[in-house]
């Protein structure tokens, strides 16, 4: 059994979204990120950078392993399956390079975005234009890669969507007084995000984890 | 024959390291980021997303295969060769793990304290602190890691030490008024950076690529 601990962001709905796809059983630990039970001793041994998701899979192959890391737990869980990154070849680096560019660039971008328009104490003109810049020309690149090929990494849904989909959605319900215009503009985006959002486990994986 | 598009930044000089650890034929293709260079058509069909590195193999199991996203390329050089990426188990996830840190997020956020304290044309007290408070605290998870482990991801050299070592020399070498302070004292990251620092591969990579 596979053990989740995650919260209601969007690295941490990652996660959900692939084990929902993927059918395999899974239970949710939460980490409640407001309370900073990230900081306490037994989430640091799994996760020693202090972020969620990470995950414990007890039955890797008769071991007990440990991933943290959303990009990393996405290419575990697609090698442990078979699914969602192909094995070898031109089309399994176009997922990974899409992947690495949501992990490297639209990923953190957005959060910054995030944190300077939504959640700092006060107001920095240049870094709000620093970030706001850099997630429209990144906006730009999806929608121009999505003018060509119907997912991310080329004609097949894979990891890549999975970890782009919850900055996305974030996105659309929160920055839209930063972004809104950008993404509303960008019409291949908005395909991809009707397509996406129709997935019953995107749907699933997108209300998880549920809090009680 | 592998052909590297490539600059001398952190990001650009990850990859002639890898190459010359492989000892695989490559040439590199300098892609001046001074000049714009990586907004040619050219350049562009390579990389959508405009940065630097990508890499051109015609030698890909008789195919010519294109890679962008650093950490992507260092996962196909592992792959394609058998090296410096266990190719199952435990031992591939820890790589993974701390590869998908470095890209996600020691890079961005040292390159944000690049740009905040050295580049940007004006300073943001808000912003300064905020990356400098988040890239202390990732050089404090990097130390506490290398504490307990030879290299980052454990007993063993790979494809992740690769990837944050350009960043680490990047800050020791531009960001002493910053960073310097809590570089000096990460002792166990400075163990690290001597001994990444002897690795002939490593020296030869961060020469590159040589300018005219």
């Amino acid at each position: 059994m596979i053990t989740l601990h995650t919260w209601t962001t969007p690295n941490g709905r990652k996660i959900p979204i692939m084990l929902e796809e993927l059918g395999i059983p899974y239970r949710i630990a939460t980490v409640d990120i407001g309370k900073g039970e990230q900081f306490e001793p037994a989430f640091l041994a799994l996760s020693p950078n202090n972020k969620i998701p990470a995950i414990v899979d007890d039955d890797a192959d008769g071991r007990t392993v440990t991933v943290f890391e959303s990009g990393a737990i996405l290419t575990y869980l697609a090698e442990k399956t078979g699914q969602l990154l192909p094995a070898s070849g031109a089309a399994r680096y176009q997922v990974l390079e899409w992947l690495h560019w949501q992990i490297g660039g639209l990923g953190p971008m957005l959060g910054q975005v995030g944190f300077f328009e939504l959640r700092a104490k006060e107001k920095s003109a240049i870094a709000s234009k620093h970030f706001l810049d850099e997630a429209e020309r990144l906006l730009g690149v999806m929608d121009r890669q999505l003018a060509q090929h119907t997912y991310l990494a080329g004609a097949d849904y894979s990891i890549a969507d999975i970890a782009a989909y919850p900055w996305l959605a974030a996105t659309a319900e929160k920055m839209q007084q930063a972004l809104g215009q950008q993404l509303a503009a960008s019409h291949n985006i908005q395909r991809w995000m009707t397509l996406m959002a129709a997935r019953p486990a995107v749907q699933r994986g997108m209300l998880l984890p549920k809090l009680s």
